[in-house]
């Protein structure tokens, strides 16, 4: 065949469909080239409400869509599900688990981040992350499980570590699950038990450094743990986790000299700690790159991996600079905007470079940092052309919702997202209080 | 203490909060009774719309409720999460799983059915039944790895494997797996996939006995095939299924004698067989009393078992009949408006007991018979002083909708069904096709 049109388009493969990968697929639309985008669930994640998903506020459906619908128009992309075990950067080749290997012309790996343990990774059993939509129903099921096994125990002090929840961590996730739990302890679930008063759980957040927030102004943070402490959280600061096991976790305050305290729960969070996808070491290992201490691969400006400009890294997995003129590259945070410019950048240096154009460097838009706590509790930071505009309570809390509602994915899940949050708003009720099955009794319980 | 107001309420246990024991406990309301429902879940399930989940075309809080949030305000409930696994009428105690025991007064037993593999319970690994919200994810999750799987699967004849889904039995669950698998394959999954034709998928009906329906009168199960083979799916009437494993099923057809054929399938759904819960069996052991073949405890007319006037049974537990005055008594289906009102009776029968009247015996009032199939297909029987009304097709289907929408608890899962509906009807998407893992890979494949 001489008919240019049957000659085989350049393949660009994609590994996941985070806000990386999507916003990268998306920029390749109408270009001549064959898309695969592979995902090691089945659908898109709208991470920032996942927390809602794991406090019993969301259903799944309504922060996740289906990969391929999000691409069901836009024929050159192909969805395959698969995880990605492998990459050999001589062959071009990535191997997925289930044997299939998947030849490329260019690879954008956006396969984002997981929670790490520091190490403890015997923790993970009794203090689970919230980083999938597996990881929200167990949480879910946790959470659940523990008032209703409270509502049966006739013994005091398990009665008291089975209304112990602790969170783990004053990042943005943690922040949040603390004070959406205090809100289901004090006002979700009051009135429906008769033996416990829910709204005798304690809440606490256990965080290692001096403040919580800490990509925040001091400022906020300090309003944060305010907020926080208004909504019947315990924040404790300064304190370091040195244990964790199915009855509970040990914390060292004041210092490694100071005391070792421990707490009875049953209910642990972990929220602590975010280490690039494993894939990253992965890919460095298979082009002698480099990974910074979470795992994250060191990339070039225009977010090529060096001696491979087929190869992109963009998102939580990429350790990239911000390169504005005149000023000295900063780094990106791990935030879903910086992921999803990471991933338009990335597909727009394919394009430049299949052109014969020259790339450019990555330059990160920041848009603000906002943090929700609870109801009518959230802090923001905007930085606008006269200066940061700080604020927070109320109006915060506000711009939160609208930021993150006018963000989801789809028509119908932002109008499910509102009704749910408007009918959880008025009655306090949080509709997706169901679980499959119950968590199976904890060892020693 | 003399106060009478200090003297313990007088115990009754509700084990189950399906239908019956929901009715029940409803109708305590008020009485001075201190009322126990003891359920295995965290919450009432709509079953009647369980197969939309299983389908990916609802969440599962969207036809699920919390059992406790359902008595937050019937002060005299209290809920328990707990599996009832022994029943002692001499103490009159029941014990759960977990050990506790609690003393009973009166005892109302209300713990449904579950599926029967009529002897070949190795078939519930490769032939799951829809029963549980576990059950409709496990369905859910088992369909869209199939269509995912197919995507990535070179070889042909695994591909038709993986693209042909079989339901076993043709009531009213298997009717409507079968024309919802039919609709995904043809309409909601067209045009996502790059590699196969979702809609070349086969589904099958593989029915037993000669007809589908079998409690429809003979001319709408003839009806329904036809709209069954209209919406794309193969019904096999008067064929057996002699075996099941990981790779499909062997099916005969043409009675003992005739021919077995095997059919290739990744993914087989069991719909045929219901029996009782195994409490059923448990109970009349404990009590003396007959079960029927399916497992249910035969009850009195007034719903309470032989000997203990203190014990009844209601729903898909007891075999009840009607007692329609100066009519021959007639069984008692199935179905979940016969459950509710015989939890009704009972609670009344409990109350006029306490009140020193006599008891009444359960009168079945039968709304009639309405079976869904698919997009514009439905077939309904509905008694009317002027005899039976018959239709079928698309008013069926509208009157089907209709019923269903308004006996769902609760006016935020109605709005919220009624939107995915309207949607779903206008883009033929379905809004749950979200699993948050893929099927693990079976044996063979």
């Amino acid at each position: 065949m001489t008919d240019a049109a049957a000659a085989p388009l350049p393949r660009v493969v994609i590994v996941g469909c985070g806000f990386g990968g999507l916003e990268a697929a998306r920029t390749l639309r109408g270009a001549p080239l064959d898309v695969v985008v592979v995902e090691k669930t089945n659908h898109h994640l709208f991470q920032p409400l996942l927390y809602q998903v794991a406090t019993a506020g969301l259903a799944a459906p309504s922060i996740a869509a289906p990969a391929r619908l999000l691409f069901r128009h836009q024929p050159n992309v192909t969805t395959l599900l698969g995880e990605v075990c492998a990459i050999d950067a001589q062959a071009r080749t990535v191997r997925l688990a289930d044997g299939h290997v998947l030849p490329y012309d260019h690879l954008i790996v956006a396969a984002g981040a997981t929670h790490s343990y520091f190490g403890h990774d015997e923790w993970a059993a009794d203090a689970p992350g919230l980083k999938t939509l597996a990881d929200a129903f167990d949480i879910r099921r946790r959470v659940l499980t523990a008032f209703e096994r409270a509502e049966l125990e006739p013994d005091a002090a398990r009665r008291r570590a089975l209304l112990t929840f602790v969170v783990i961590g004053g990042g943005p996730t943690g922040v949040e699950m603390a004070g959406t739990l205090a809100e289901i302890a004090r006002h979700t679930l009051a009135g429906e038990f008769r033996r416990i008063a829910p709204e005798d759980a304690e809440v606490l957040l256990v965080e290692g450094s001096g403040r919580v927030l800490q990509a925040m102004p001091e400022g906020l943070s300090e309003r944060a743990r305010q907020q926080l402490e208004k909504l019947g959280v315990r924040v404790r600061l300064g304190a370091l986790v040195t244990r964790i096991d199915a009855g509970g976790l040990d914390v060292q305050e004041g210092g490694p000299d100071g005391p070792v305290h421990r707490i009875d729960s049953r209910c642990v969070i972990w929220a602590a700690g975010v280490a690039a996808s494993p894939l990253g070491r992965l890919l460095a290992q298979a082009l002698g790159a480099e990974c910074d201490r979470a795992g994250r691969v060191k990339v070039q400006p225009d977010l090529s991996v060096e001696g491979h400009p087929e190869i992109s890294v963009v998102g939580d997995l990429a350790a990239a600079m911000s390169h504005e003129p005149g000023k000295p590259p900063r780094p990106v945070p791990g935030v879903s905007p910086a992921a999803k410019q990471m991933g338009r950048t990335a597909a727009r240096n394919l394009l430049a470079r299949l052109a014969g154009r020259a790339t450019e460097p990555f330059r990160y838009k920041d848009w603000g940092n906002l943090a929700t706590i609870g109801r009518h509790a959230a802090v923001a930071d905007v930085p606008t052309p006269f200066g940061p505009l700080r604020f927070s309570g109320y109006f915060a809390w506000l711009f939160w919702l609208f930021v993150h509602v006018y963000f989801l994915i789809g028509f119908r899940n932002r109008l499910i997202v509102l009704m749910d949050w408007a009918s959880a708003y008025w009655t306090f009720r949080r509709n997706a209080r169901v679980v499959p099955e119950l968590d199976p009794p904890r060892q020693d319980s």
